[in-house]
C-alpha cells in the first residue's frame, strides 16, 4: 500500500510535537500506510530533523491564512486561519489515497481500515453534527480538486473561517447523500463529547480508535510530571476529566518523542 | 392523511404548557395530519381541557420510570426517568405513521414531509452525533414493537436512564445504515448546537424547522413581559443567546395558550 498515506500537517513547533506523537502512534498500531507530514516555514530544524525520523515523507508547504478575524472570532479561535493550509494535502498527487488527520490526534488503535472509504469521508462534529468535523478525512489528491479548493476559498471564503467551514461547503452533500462516508465517530472522538453526553461516551467511548483533542486546550499545553505520571493543566478545563487520553499522549511523547528532540535540538529550548 | 399523526407527550402542567404550544405550532403551520397527546394521570383537569381544544386526541397512558438514579445522574437529570413513558407511543396502532415531538419542541415551518421517511428516522445528537437524538423521530405504531422495547427496557435498562438510551440501544444500526434515516439536523436544532458552533448556526440555522429547547432550562421557566415582549431567566444560561426562538415560543404562549389558560382553570394558579 505504497500509494496511501496518512497526512498531517504542523506550521509551528507546538503543533510538530502533535504531529511527532500522532505518527509515533501510528507507528504503534503498525499501519502498513505511508506517514506523511506537511509543515510550514516556521517550523525549526530540529523539529523537521525529529519529524523526518517518524514520518516517511516532510514536505515544505506555503502557509495559507485566511485572515477572516471577523468568523474565526465567533469560535474564540483567531488562531485558526492558518488551517486553510491544510488544503496542500491534496496536492499529494504520488499518493492515491489518504487519511488526514489533525495534529491534535492520536491513534488509540490500527485504524488502516480508514483507506477501504472513499473521498469524501468524515466524522460528524458534535456542535453542529450536519456538518463534518475536518480533524480526520479520507480524501483522493488531485491537482484539479486542489484547485477548485483554492478558488472556493478565493471566491466565497469560510463561514468559520477555517478550513472546516470550506470543506464542509465543497462537499455539501454529506449529510445526505451516503452513509458509507460517513465515518463511526470513534474514528474522531472529540474530547468534548466526553462530557457533553458522559452516558454515550461510557457505553461506547470503549470502542474509541481515534481521540481528537479539539478545542484551545492542546495535550502540550499541559504540565506532565513523568515520575507521578500525572498531567497537570488548567483545573477548570473539562479536558480533566478525560486524564486516560491525556496520559496516552504524555506517555507517548515522554517515552519516544522527548529523547529524540533533546538529541536533535541540543542546548536550544523547546 | 387521517392515519397519520403527531404525537407529543406531557407527563405534568409544565411539560402540558410545552405541548400546548407545539400543539399550536403545527396548527399554525397548517399540519394536515392529526394530533395526539400522550398524558400522565398527574396532569390536571383544566390541562386535559386546554389540550383538548388543541389536540385532536388526548390519551392518558400510565407512568413508566425506568428508576435508573445512577445513570440519570451523569447527565445532571434525575427527572428523566419518566421518559420511558415516551415508549407509550408505539401503542398508537390506529395510525400507521406518526412523528414524535418532544412537549419542549416548536415548529418553525410546515413540517408534514417528516412523514416521507421511515422508522426510524431521527436527527443526530450533538452531544453524541452517531446517537439519534429522540426529541424528533418518525415511527410506525406496532404492538409487537412495543413488547420488544418494554422488554429491552426490564432486561437491560437504559444506559443514559432515559429513553434515548433504549430506543438507541434497539435501534442500533442509524448511524451506519441509511441515511434517509438520518433526519437534517435543522428538523431537530437543539439550542445547545447554537453557541457550541456559531458560525454553523449562522450558516444554516436560517433554514431551522424545529427548535428543541433541550437541557434543564425550558422557555415554560422564563419569565415573559408581555408589554416589552422580552424573556427574562437566568442570565447565566447559555439559551439566552437564542432569544428569538424562545420569545417565538412565548408569543404563542402569551396569545393563545394563556386565554385558554385562563378559561379552563379559573381561579385555580397555573
Ligand atoms: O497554528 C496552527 C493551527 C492549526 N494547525 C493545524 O491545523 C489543525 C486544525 O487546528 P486545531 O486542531 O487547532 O483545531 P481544532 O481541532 O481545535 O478545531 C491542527 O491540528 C494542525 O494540524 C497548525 O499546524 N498550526
Ligand atoms: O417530567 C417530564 C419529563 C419529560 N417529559 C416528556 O419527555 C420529553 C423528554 O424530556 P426533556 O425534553 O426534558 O429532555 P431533554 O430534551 O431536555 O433531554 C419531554 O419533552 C416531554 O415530552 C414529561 O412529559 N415529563
Ligand atoms: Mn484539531
Ligand atoms: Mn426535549
Amino acid at each position: 500500500m505504497a500509494d496511501q498515506a496518512f497526512v498531517t500537517l504542523a506550521t509551528n513547533d507546538n503543533y510538530s510535537k502533535g504531529a511527532m506523537v500522532l505518527g509515533k502512534s501510528l507507528r504503534n498500531h503498525k499501519t502498513s500506510r505511508k506517514l506523511v507530514a506537511l509543515i510550514g516555514p516556521h517550523v525549526t530544524e530540529p523539529a523537521r530533523e525529529v519529524l523526518r525520523k517518524i514520518y516517511d515523507e516532510v514536505r515544505l508547504v506555503d502557509v495559507l491564512d485566511s485572515g477572516d478575524t471577523a468568523h474565526l472570532a465567533l469560535m474564540k479561535r483567531p488562531d485558526l486561519g492558518v488551517t486553510f493550509t491544510k488544503l496542500h494535502c491534496w496536492t499529494l498527487t504520488h499518493y492515491s489515497k489518504c487519511v488526514f488527520m489533525d495534529a491534535d490526534t492520536l491513534a488509540l488503535a490500527n485504524v488502516d481500515e480508514l483507506f477501504d472509504r472513499e473521498e469524501l469521508s468524515a466524522a460528524p462534529d458534535p456542535g453542529w453534527p450536519d456538518c463534518f468535523n475536518s480533524g480526520v478525512f479520507v480524501f483522493r489528491p488531485s491537482n484539479e480538486t486542489y484547485g477548485k479548493l483554492i478558488q472556493r476559498c478565493t471566491e466565497n471564503g469560510s463561514f468559520d473561517g477555517g478550513d472546516q467551514g470550506v470543506l464542509n461547503s465543497f462537499f455539501s452533500n454529506w449529510a445526505t447523500q451516503d452513509i458509507a462516508k460517513h465515518l463511526p465517530f470513534i474514528y474522531n472522538l472529540s474530547s468534548i463529547a466526553i462530557y457533553s453526553y458522559l452516558p454515550a461516551f461510557k457505553q461506547y467511548g470503549g470502542d474509541a480508535k481515534v481521540v481528537h483533542f479539539l478545542g484551545k486546550m492542546k495535550p502540550w499545553n499541559y504540565s506532565y510530571d513523568a515520575k507521578s505520571r500525572t498531567v497537570k493543566g488548567d483545573s477548570q478545563d473539562q479536558s480533566t476529566l478525560h486524564p486516560s487520553y491525556l496520559l496516552q499522549w504524555w506517555d507517548i511523547y515522554s517515552s519516544v518523542v522527548l529523547p529524540l528532540m533533546k538529541e536533535h535540538y541540543g542546548n536550544q529550548p523547546f
